[in-house]
């Protein structure tokens, strides 16, 4: 489209994972497209999200290989972290990715409109920017405007002591000590990165475990793990007051609601993500909102018609792929193809902490609850018996959840590095394998994955490396 | 079976992967096993091979990481590596999988009898122990004698400057400079490790590129990132003579056939691996060796009815995640199953260098011999587009190989870590996935297997994160 054209096939609000990847997707099925800038492109997870906590999680892997260097024979001296240098290199990382999507954006003929935009109507935009305001209308509306880190009432964050994700990020230094409030993912990463970088942490979670959606064995062993590390979880336990203290190096006093008090340099306040749909117009458009987030069908449609809504809005997993995903999903459908809609259960998870959790379909307890306590078996393979694991040093396993007789319906995997075995694992779920299927096939010796093998083997009644 | 008890369903000659695979399996059936352990049980895989080589590569990686610390801002300062401390660390993964694998094969009941083994009847062994001689026979004998690293007439091994592979895991030095002879896996494997650890390395290849069974294209990009690493690859080259010289520190001279002379502290012969099959009386027992190695036909048979060979005497792929397959899939044979026959293209392939290299299925090359020029479409996925790979700062890429509209035949990986991507490639090999079965599959953000996803997407004509 031409910039003063402003009626286009597809306006995309928000410009993050599921809007881009709407963007895109429509661009090559040959609609016209505006996406309206509403942050930086690429959203939270490639400016505070997914790619800078992964480069700090990186920065964490080298500080730990670093420090135990010498029980493998590397003889290195290990001075600690320079949180400035941490932070140029994610920053480095994010520069690069942000050029390559711009450049890609541009290259599909993908119209960009930067400013803060509003539904003025149900198929009409509003967007105020630098240059004055400029009014666009689309056949199709797709919502996608993200996520904000979700606060608590009564904690101030100030963005030095009492941080969120987005100021934890951003921190000049590596504090002494770290009390991190919520035991999700995001708390549980943070947490893992300090503990690297040598601070002292303290999770606190009101729920009974860490990463409460994970099957409680992974929770368990994440746990077991993060306390042999020296990270100190408070599961079960809630935050009754803050105050930040000018004392003794300006600290924060967390007080608790079993009336312990915990004191520590910083707070990070990590309870989950909150849709951005406030003040945007979308209820005075006819669109339902719940608790704050777009509700939508099976095939992403709001109630109004040609108006859509996809990524962190739509209430389910938080996940940059589940965006692309959605995104790549409506703008197939408004392209006239008649793709198949998404199986939430089948969008993989993963930690990025040391250890790795990470997990594609059913728990142990859903499948249960699906299939009746009788109608699931299950299969443990302990990384001990997997060679590569010996050779990371990283314990951990890999854990089967099946419909009896039936295919494998979930996949759970705790250790360093996993994250990369669930590429296979969501095939395995995602076509419905069961264990048959996939034990005759080779798997590379010695990997980690191999371990999902001997697992295959193991669950096919013909365990290989397993006592049974 | 008792001890005193010498015959069984199963007589396995040589406890190595193929070998003790066999038998692990067997047992599990029902049958009576007795195991002849030439060397240690484990065999090459898990004393000198695939296990101690993935230590001293990991090693290599810390290494790395910490004399790169610094750029990542971690402050740290390299010293050197301690060669006994990496043979420390080496052994001690070996001892404890060791411990494993002996309690397991215990633990099924098999009949372990040590000793050198000899075929002295088509279905009888003479074990030759420190107990003295032990004849053994089986309803059915499964040689699987393992291999050696070959050597080359002319080069004569002296453990110190002209090493072996075995010579080699064992060297209480890092060189300062090394010619590795031999660009197969286990030259650039050693290449790798000995460059990390400082030394000055030149490899030196007959066949014009490194990993000559590899796609083009890996080679390449494996000859390129080792430049980058300063290592010099001289393909297309042979060695014409070697010296040792006790002047100058005591280095080698190699001359090559271009007549130019390298010097170094040593000399890696890495040019393969032979059967060990000689002496052991397979000839004479009717068994057909083909220049050395044992013929048999797809279910593994010898032309000797109830004798079969598995693992490294049998041509084809030297690797113990084969000899796994083949143990199994013989032991299930004489189980009275009826198990698949083993598809050769579909064992996964992986050298552990820096970067990586991973496949499985059809080089380009191979495909287009099979399906003509027309008949082949090639698609590769740069790593500079995936966030993970920025993470790690790793370079390489993905390579899909299918047949014009039909299933996806061959996979190829470069790039750091990418060793774990190939399981879920296996699996697309192995289940004859077209790109549209993939393609609709959420991959995790941000993994590296998630280029496998995006290549998939752009292969099923729906790039998302590629220019196209």
């Amino acid at each position: 489209m031409a910039d003063g054209d402003n009626e286009v096939d597809v306006l995309i609000l928000g410009a993050g994972s599921g809007g881009y990847a709407c963007a895109l997707r429509a661009a090559q099925l040959g609609l016209s497209v505006a996406l309206v800038e509403q942050s930086k492109l690429g959203g939270t997870c490639l400016h505070v999200g997914c790619i800078p906590t992964k480069a700090l999680l990186h920065a964490a892997e080298i500080a730990d290989a670093t420090r135990e260097a010498e029980s493998f024979g590397v003889l290195a001296k290990y001075d600690g972290v320079d949180a400035a240098g941490v932070l140029a290199y994610a920053d480095g990382v994010v520069s690069r990715l942000f050029k390559g999507l711009t450049g890609l954006v541009k290259s599909r003929g993908i119209r960009v409109v930067e400013g803060r935009g509003t539904l003025t109507g149900s198929h009409e935009v509003t967007v105020e920017g630098a240059d004055g305001t400029v009014t666009l209308t689309g056949r199709n509306v797709v919502l996608a405007t993200g996520s904000t880190p979700r606060l608590i009432p009564g904690i101030e964050i100030d963005g030095t002591r009492v941080l969120t994700s987005d100021d934890a990020l951003r921190l000049d230094r590596v504090p002494r000590s770290a009390i991190v409030l919520g035991g999700g993912v995001i708390g549980c990463e943070f947490a893992s990165v300090w503990r690297s970088f040598g601070t002292e942490v303290t999770i606190v979670e009101a729920l009974p475990r860490l990463l409460p959606p994970e099957d409680a064995a992974s929770s368990a062993a994440l746990e077991r793990a993060f306390r042999k590390r020296g990270i100190t979880s408070r599961t079960g336990t809630s935050v009754t007051g803050v105050t930040t203290s000018d004392e003794d190096g300006g600290g924060v006093v967390v007080t608790l609601s079993d009336d312990t008090e915990l004191r520590a340099d910083v707070l990070l306040v990590a309870v989950g993500r909150g849709p951005r749909t406030e003040g945007l117009g979308y209820e005075e458009q006819g669109v339902t909102l719940d608790r704050g987030f777009v509700t939508v069908d099976d095939h992403c449609r709001t109630g109004v018609d040609g108006v859509w809504a996809v990524g962190d809005i739509v209430p389910g997993l938080q996940l940059a792929h589940r965006g692309f995903q959605q995104g790549i999903y409506v703008a197939e459908q408004i392209g006239g193809l008649d793709p198949r809609p998404i199986d939430e259960r089948g969008i993989p998870r993963v930690t990025y902490s040391r250890p790795e959790v990470a997990s594609v379909g059913l728990t142990e307890e859903q499948a249960k609850e699906q299939y009746g306590d009788d109608g699931v078996a299950t299969l443990t393979y302990d990384l001990a018996g997997n060679g590569r694991s010996q050779i990371l040093r990283t314990q951990g396993f890999v854990k089967l959840v099946r419909e009896v007789d039936g295919p494998v319906v979930g996949v759970h995997l705790v250790g360093e590095r996993v994250g990369e075995l669930i590429g296979e694992a969501q095939l395995v779920y995602g076509w419905e394998a069961h264990p048959d299927d996939v034990a005759p096939l080779v798997h590379a010796h010695p990997t980690q994955h191999e371990a999902l093998g001997e697992a295959f083997l193991a669950l096919a009644g013909k365990p290989l490396h397993t006592h049974s």
